[in-house]
Formats: C-alpha cells, sequence, structure tokens
C-alpha cells in the first residue's frame, strides 16, 4: 500500500516559516513511529500569485483534490492589500474550502494549564478547557442567494440570505456526532429557533440525526445567544458544539479567546469521505500570516504542528500519536519554553521558532 | 405644564414584588426632588391572559403609545406555557416593542466595583466595566422575508432573510452618535462587511451618518467575529457598540454576562420621538419573571431600579438625577448588603427585595 499523501502550502508571512518546524515533527514520526507519509509542497496565496499570477493554480487545486490531507500554513500579506478581489491571497483558501466541499470546520478551545494565565477569564474557569467547535462551513448566511446591494423605492437595502437544506444539516451534524463518540459523547447543538425558521429545521434535523443514528450519544439543544453566554460564564460544560455557519463564525472565536492564546490554535475543515475512506481534509492554524513577524523566526509553530496533530487524528487515525504530539507540546510548555508571543508580564527570554521546534521534537524523542 | 407619565406594566412572575421597589424609588424623586410623575398601572403577560384572555389588550396598547415611558417588569411563567402561540406572555411585550416600532435596543454592561468577584473573568478586566450596546431591534434576519421552511425537491430547506434599508440603519446609528455624545463620544460598529452584502451596507450608512451628522464623534468599525473577540479580552476598549438585531442578540448577552451579575442590568428599547420630543420608550429589566421565586420576597430589585435610572435619563434628561440613583444603588452594594442572587460563596445573610429597596431609598436619602 502506498503511504499516505500530505500536500504542504505553507502560504505567505510566517506560514514557511511555522511550516518548517512541521517538517521536522513529520520526519520524526516517519523515523521514529514508521509513520510514512509522501509530503510534497506547493504554493497558496500570495506566493501563487507572484510567481503564478493567481493565488491557486488549477494544478495545485487538483493536487489538493488527490492529497490524503492538505496542510496550510497562512495566507495574505500588505504586499497585496491592493490586488483585485479576484487574486486576493484569500481567494485561494476560498476556492480550497469550496471545490473540496469542507462544510465541517472544526475549532478546538484547547487551554494548556501552563498558559492558563493568558486568558482575560479566571484560571479555574479555563484551565484544562478542552472544547470542540463543529462549525457548517459552505452553506448559511454568508452564501444564501439572494443577495446583495438593491434599490426599492428612493433609498437601497442590503439583502442576504440564511438557507439550510437538511441534508446540509445532517451531514455536519454527524460530523459532530463522529467527533463525539471519540470524546465525551456528548454535543450541544446552537441556533435560535424561537425566532428563526432556518434554526427550527436545524434543531429537528440534527434530533433526527441523532436519534437515528446516533442514539447513545447525548444531545442537548441551546439557543446561541445563551450560548454565547454559558461559553463566558463556565464554557467547561460544553464538549462538542454543533452550530451553522453565522454563529459558529462567532462562537468559535469567543471560545479561541477564552483560552487566550490564538497562536496556539489549530483547526480542520472536513468534507465527506474519499474513495479511501479518509474525508476530505484542511489543517491549518487559527492565526494569520503575522507579516509583521515574517523571516524574523520568532513565531510561534505551535498552532501548526497542533493542526498536523489534528491531521493524524482524523485524516490518519493516529489518535494515540496526536495525543503524543500533544503531549509532547504540553511538556515544553510546562518546561518553560515561551515564544515571543506567549511571554508574560514576567519577561523572561523567549525562544525562537526553531528552537520551539527542536525543543518538541526532543519530547517526542523522550516519549518513546 | 402636565406631569410626564409612566405607564407600569409589572407582568408577571417576580414582575409585581421588583415593581413595588421601583415605586418607592418614583416616590422618593416626587417627594424630595420634585420629580413628580402621574404614574398608571395595568396588566401585560400572563397577568393580563388570566384577566382578559389576552397578553396586552388594545386599551393597554393605547396607554403605552400615549406614555411618555412604559416600565415593564417581567413576562411570562410555567403556567402559560401551554397556551396558543398567539396568547403566550412574550406576545404581548412583543406588540408593544413592534407596534411602538422601538427600533434601538440599549444594553448596558456595567460592572460593578462590588461585584467584580461574580464574573468568570478576572477582576482587573470587568471592574467598572461601563460599555453600552445599541442593538437594532425591529428588523433584520429576525423580521425578514421570505422565511419559512419550503420544499425544494425531496427535501426541505430552512430560509430567512437578513435585510435592512439605508434609514432602518441611519436611524439606529443616530441613537448610537446621540449616546454616545452624553458618554465619551466613542462609536464602534459592528457588522460582517467581509461576506454579507447586508453589512457593506451598513457599514457605509453608519459612517455617512457620522460624517455627516456627527463629525465629532469617533467611528471605528469591526468585524462581528472580532467585536466578540475583543469583549471576551478587554472590553474596557469600548464605550458605545452600535450592531444589528442579530449581532446585537448575542453580543448584548455576552456583554452582560462578562458582568457576571444578570440580576443587576437594566435595558431601554427606544423608538422615534414623539410630539413632546421625547422618544417612545420601554424599560424592563433584562432578567427574566423567575417564577421559581416569585412572591417569596428573594427577587432582586435592582436591575428594575436601574430600569428606572435609564427612563430618568433617556426620557427625562434627568442625567444628573440617574446619576445619584446609581449612585445610591453602588452605596448599598459596596455597604455589603446583598439579595439571594448576589450571594456569594462566602455566605451571609441575604436581604429580601423589600429591604434592598428600603436601603436604595435610605442612601438617596443621604444623597441630599
Ligand atoms: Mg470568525
Ligand atoms: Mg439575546
Amino acid at each position: 500500500m502506498a503511504n499516505p499523501s500530505i500536500l504542504i502550502l505553507p502560504g505567505d508571512g510566517i506560514g514557511p516559516e511555522v511550516m518548517a518546524e512541521v517538517r521536522k515533527i513529520i520526519d520524526w514520526f516517519g523515523a521514529k513511529r514508521g509513520l510514512t507519509f509522501d509530503v510534497s509542497e506547493d504554493l497558496v496565496g500570495g506566493a501563487a500569485y507572484d510567481k503564478h499570477g493567481t493565488p491557486l493554480t488549477d494544478e495545485t487545486m487538483e493536487r489538493a483534490q488527490e492529497a490524503d490531507a492538505v496542510l496550510l500554513g497562512a495566507v495574505g500579506g500588505p504586499k497585496y492589500d491592493k490586488l483585485d478581489f479576484a487574486v486576493k491571497p484569500e481567494r485561494g483558501l476560498l476556492r480550497l474550502r469550496k471545490e473540496m466541499d469542507l462544510y465541517a470546520n472544526l475549532r478546538p478551545a484547547q487551554c494548556f494549564d501552563a498558559l492558563a494565565d493568558f486568558s482575560s477569564l479566571k484560571k479555574e474557569v479555563v484551565a484544562g478547557l478542552d472544547i470542540m467547535i463543529v462549525r457548517e462551513l459552505t452553506s448559511g448566511v454568508y452564501f444564501g442567494e439572494p443577495r446583495g446591494i438593491f434599490t426599492e423605492g428612493n433609498e437601497r437595502v442590503g439583502i442576504n440570505t440564511q438557507r439550510y437544506t437538511e441534508s446540509e444539516i445532517a451531514r455536519v451534524a454527524r460530523s459532530a456526532f463522529e467527533l463525539a463518540k471519540r470524546r465525551s459523547n456528548k454535543v450541544c447543538s446552537m441556533e435560535k429557533a424561537n425566532v428563526m425558521e432556518s434554526g427550527i429545521l436545524w434543531r429537528e434535523v440534527v434530533q433526527k440525526v441523532r436519534d437515528e443514528e446516533y442514539p447513545d450519544v447525548e444531545l442537548s439543544h441551546m439557543y446561541a445567544d445563551a450560548g454565547a453566554m454559558q461559553l463566558t460564564r463556565w464554557p467547561k460544560q460544553f464538549d462538542v458544539i454543533v452550530t451553522d455557519n453565522l454563529f459558529g463564525d462567532l462562537l468559535s472565536d469567543l471560545a479561541a479567546m477564552l483560552t487566550g492564546s490564538l497562536g496556539m490554535l489549530p483547526s480542520a475543515s472536513l468534507g465527506a469521505p474519499m474513495k479511501n475512506g479518509r474525508p476530505k481534509a484542511l489543517y491549518e492554524p487559527v492565526h494569520g500570516s503575522a507579516p509583521d513577524i515574517a523571516g524574523q523566526g520568532k513565531a510561534n509553530p505551535i498552532a501548526c504542528i497542533l493542526s498536523f496533530a489534528m491531521a493524524l487524528r482524523y485524516s490518519f487515525d493516529q489518535g494515540d500519536e496526536a495525543d503524543r504530539l500533544e503531549a509532547a507540546v504540553e511538556t515544553v510548555l510546562a518546561d518553560g519554553l515561551r515564544t515571543a508571543d506567549l511571554m508574560g508580564p514576567e519577561g523572561g527570554k523567549p525562544v525562537s521558532t526553531s528552537e520551539m521546534g527542536d525543543a518538541i521534537v526532543k519530547a517526542l524523542d523522550a516519549s518513546v
């Protein structure tokens, strides 16, 4: 059997330098755990525009469709701000998400004990936090038609359409229930069924999928505004949260900020299973391309490394090895290693991007 | 000139008992500050249904339209859960908002120093917090047409329509800028202009109103998901936030939860100016009718009392007297008085609803 394949798209800004650390990790798993991947690399975003005049070529798109997993760094930078909308770096990422039909966006909000002080929330509220928000990513009010700015009488009106079909709701609900089975078997679905018909259908379909296909998973429903409150009050009450594109946009960012360290957070965007049973999958850090610190060895590679841990877990069914990698990250943090973004008011000397990567490799070595 | 009029609608559950304390405060301002109001009282919600078979009679609706300010307690309770949708207690409140066309919902998030420990956020993040969210309340995706659950091919689709006209945006923007002039002259407008055309129009119109009518007010724009993050990270960066119905629904509840004490929070819903220059206005606490503790003297009357302070400020142009009332509340809290909902883990003996009201009257006495 051929090795599973990973397409790496480092992108712009700090993308290449954090991805270089991920390469070290991938190599480690090949050398020490017999997990060998066919790794190839290509361009996306401004880097692709600079070479090809487009943020994503058809050839790269095709390679992404064929890869078992795509690992992306970050895209964008001030150099590209004035470009036409159609060739902006972000369009490369959006094309990937759209053509791969990545409908389930997995946004973990995890708070490492060693970093709990970075949160604006009290330590006991966030220490050990480990929740997962599943956001529907390909439909809803950001995509529905009709949309636009129209003239009515003597004024203009801005219109967008929230729109969900039963099958769109059912497939992302299944993603959430599958995740729950690997975690605490508990899902909370959020919408505004009290004032939106799309929310009524959402609630009904999620409940039906649970009753017919996942009777062992505990399902609750919450209005999205109450969800925002409860995430703020006591986030540990949740495990998996499933919600639509718009509510997920706000709630996943809110949950990320609870942890206090955005530079630490990975994400996965998953689509339908391919022929080999693996889901279409794109993994990327939540943080951006940080052009202000690019090329200086200051970037924190952990979010990108944890994105690879998610790939191990969700694309390659290597949950134990994902645990190992996450534990290695936890170890170096507990040892006090900090990149510049993690320096607290107490000061100290930050480590460089590659020193952080090397330390994680060393912790992996110690784990076997 | 006739005295300004206030229509009191105590409603259900704890509504009547918290409103009884507000009556003491209103009486105090008449006796001690020469601010005499024509106060009348009527039924709304379940209480109206019990007597008239409807949660709001046409006569009460008419009186509300004519009042200079409406003060509402709370509506609803388990006794009415099985009623037809059209006569549920909440319909009375919705009818008031709709027929009075109360398009600007003012939701202050204030954190009294004495209660900062109740927040899930660190004390330094929330102590002294004083922000105001202005939520558009009569349009947007909760009201737009088409809406419903339809059949397409062999499945159903849930549809709602986000819809804002220029004039709807402009009028609520004006409410926010007017408020800013009484506060720190600073407004942040939130939408999702990056992915929604209704957000693009929102941003453009808010900016235009500011440039043409309020050039001295500092205006910034933020995407609503970033807004959720920033509210969580460092809420004191904001003063007045203006946003649409849906984003305001989530963000105002999030901001309320930052303070940690929902039982303390008032609200105002304002419409267009009446002939006398006063806006149509409904004031009510954010909390609900709390049927589980109704009639036991356990309810916290402060949110309802602070709603009257908002009436003093926004309907009767008595900002100094509103300050006086808010300071009196702060005094009793600093003195350690706590109703049952404000008892911390350290325990102590809670005061009753009327003891809290009496203490605030006493603090008012001491202020003159
Ligand atoms: Mg977002
Ligand atoms: Mg709400």
